[in-house]
């Protein structure tokens, strides 16, 4: 008898009939033998709407209590899920954060998991309940509600998933599955039957938004495979699972993320440990960086004897678009401390990327992917590699031309135009 | 310093502006000095909508289901406040029904409470914080959601301010006190500023729809002072406290509820039994019954000699009108029973009630009732009596001609017109 846990979103929550339409299939599940707990969203709008009411009162609500408030939107959404099982005539038991347990720290909005007390999930199941769980939400060891963030029950899925030993961890939504890239720009865009937990982490952090990062993180830690689909159809999705289990691609999907916002420190000291000052400083004002490029200063022995100031370099990194208006400040700050002649913005870029385990083997997949955007004449304004991905940066005018002909250029469509929901 | 236990109610919670309303009298009690605690219910509307939302999943949602649905009103709500507070410069802190915790007994949707442990409550105050707690809601032993009915939120204020030993439990409403007679009704309304428990409990299951009954009852068990006032002014209200504390008057108000239907079961044999075999039964049957008047049979013998079927009698009762619909056919099986030759049912009525302590030591105001409503030619269609009221009940069109010549006739009338919201 396997067990297996399902996931349903705020979009396949979205309505009453939704929800019996995710109820029929927790059932059918249950119906084939399988022991099955249920993690929901908060109906889709609803967290919104509990936000605004905050908002409403202040621009800077406490946050423990938007934690307590917050927390009603999947309470909410359990209990119409076990109501709407009993309906179908088979039994159900919703648990919250506070009572399943799921112990969290104290970061209120953006808790992370510590542990999971699974006993009563497992007592439940032991008597034939379906078990349903309000995803997002946690307690902390003073029994205060805290939740985890945007997509959270992406992650309470997991966790559970992984304290339970469970055999699947199903993560059902509005497309069915993960794409070779976005269907809406590429119509040959194809589903992905089985992705690496890696590929899946990257094309993540890479703006693919079907799964939360730290979700994938949590699965790979824990070997959980996670296995992506539609709400709407039964149609298999895909399967993120260990890389020992997959046939090697060299490029699995393409990915573009237009949230990022490029910063150039022009004329810095190039001196040792001056780099090492400006990502401390930025740290400390809690600003996150992405991409950093250190520019070769060809001339920087022509300035320095011209001068003589010492030779000079431009540094440029990526931050993210809604943190600018907050980081700017910090950003002068330590551009005046080394030296930086000026501050340069750009937000009019856009990151693709290519993402594959098989370039750890393959060589030539970044000059390969050069080599594709110069033959359309798309000029690289910064590149930055891992193992497994290589991104550059170009303008965002751009971004569907690059996208279709790495797509193209790699070999990554079907033989028929993806469909998508 | 004293303790004030507050409760504000879902129109003193209507809106966002209503709330921070509601914060800032909060903050102005502990700012003359005062150990403030807040209770509140769901934003008026809110736990309708959560019930619709179960209901259009199914007609019959599971209970325990349901009640972890509805605690969710006043969870946002006591969010809400607590998070208004902040924003007023002030600090606070919101408790939850299992957070606190208010034990209750594990019967969904009309809980009582069995046990409250202050402590959580004690600490928060004694550092200098207001304390929110969510009202309506309690954990029973197995750390399940409960809530206790309708109206639940005054039961949980009173609650708590006897288990905090608090000097007064406020209840905010929307109107700004306990009156003689609905002001609707009766323009010489006039408003009550002291009034006992025992007065109060009468006024409020006679219809007076200003405090749940059993937050009534509860507060006389302990000797909460409560002391039901507006929202929206600063006057002072009605205080419902200990008879001795009261300048006795001989008739306090006068109440009505239309809420009843009068049923009689016609032709019952007249033997010793009889009755008691009647409601038995419908107990049995969980119907709840209100008066009970058993008719004099004055042909008794002559009935008996002309039939030889031995005496008869007619036996008459109210019962909820809402109820109707669910106990007929247990009331006609009872019927059947005890030989009733026939069951008349009268929705068409009344009940208005003379209430007031001081009857207990003045005679004839059941008599001068009796006469009142001779003299406009109001029929009575039975009477039933306690210690301190009168109740008669009469047909629905003399409602308001009943109200209006008691309230004269027992000179409760003020000089001026009564103002309520």
């Amino acid at each position: 008898m396997a067990l297996v846990v399902q996931k349903f979103g705020g979009t396949s929550m979205g309505s009453i009939e939704r929800i019996k339409n995710a109820a029929a299939r927790t059932i059918a599940a249950h119906a084939e033998g399988n022991r099955v707990v249920v993690i929901v969203s908060a109906m889709s709008g609803e967290t919104d709407r509990l936000l605004k009411l905050a908002r409403d009162v202040t621009s800077v609500p406490d946050a423990r209590e938007m934690d307590a408030l917050a927390a009603t939107g999947e309470q909410v959404a359990s209990a119409l899920m076990a109501i709407a099982i009993h309906a179908q005539g088979h039994r159900a038991r919703s648990y919250l954060g506070h009572q399943m347990r799921i112990l969290t720290d104290s970061a209120f909005t953006k808790a992370r998991i510590k542990a999971i007390d699974a006993s009563r999930v497992v007592e439940t199941l032991a008597g034939g309940e379906i078990v349903v769980v309000a995803g997002f939400q946690g307690v902390d060891e003073a029994g205060n509600i805290t939740t985890l963030g945007r997509g959270g029950s992406d992650t309470s899925a997991v966790a559970i998933a992984a304290a339970l030993g469970a055999d699947v961890c199903e993560i059902f939504t509005d497309v069915d599955g993960v794409y070779t890239t976005d269907p809406n720009i590429c119509p040959t865009a194809r589903k992905i039957d089985r992705i690496s937990y890696e590929e899946m982490l990257e094309l993540a952090s890479l703006g693919a938004k079907v799964l939360q990062i730290r979700s994938v993180e949590m699965a790979m830690k824990y070997g959980v495979p996670v296995h992506v689909r539609s709400s709407f159809s039964s149609s298999p999705g895909t399967l993120v699972t260990h890389e020992g289990d997959l046939e090697q691609v060299v490029v699995t999907g393409i990915a573009y993320d237009k949230g990022e916002a490029r910063v150039m420190l022009v004329g810095v000291r190039d001196q040792p440990g001056v780099v090492a000052e400006i990502f401390t400083a930025l740290a400390a004002h809690n600003v996150s960086v992405d991409m950093i490029i250190q520019n070769v200063s060809v001339d920087a022995t022509a300035l320095a004897s011209a001068g003589g100031q010492g030779p000079h370099t431009d540094v440029t990194f990526t931050v993210a678009k809604n943190d600018l208006a907050r980081v700017r400040d910090a950003i002068a700050e330590v551009g005046r401390k080394v030296g930086a002649g000026d501050v340069r913005y750009d937000e009019d870029i856009v990151k693709v990327s290519v993402v594959g385990l098989g370039m750890r083997s393959h060589a030539g997949v970044a000059a390969k992917m050069f080599r594709i955007l110069a033959e359309h004449g798309i000029n690289i304004q910064a590149i930055s590699t891992s193992e497994i991905k290589v991104s550059c940066l170009v303008a965002t005018k751009y971004t569907e031309l690059a996208v279709r002909a790495l797509h193209e250029g790699f070999e990554l469509g079907g033989d028929q135009a993806a469909t998508s929901k």
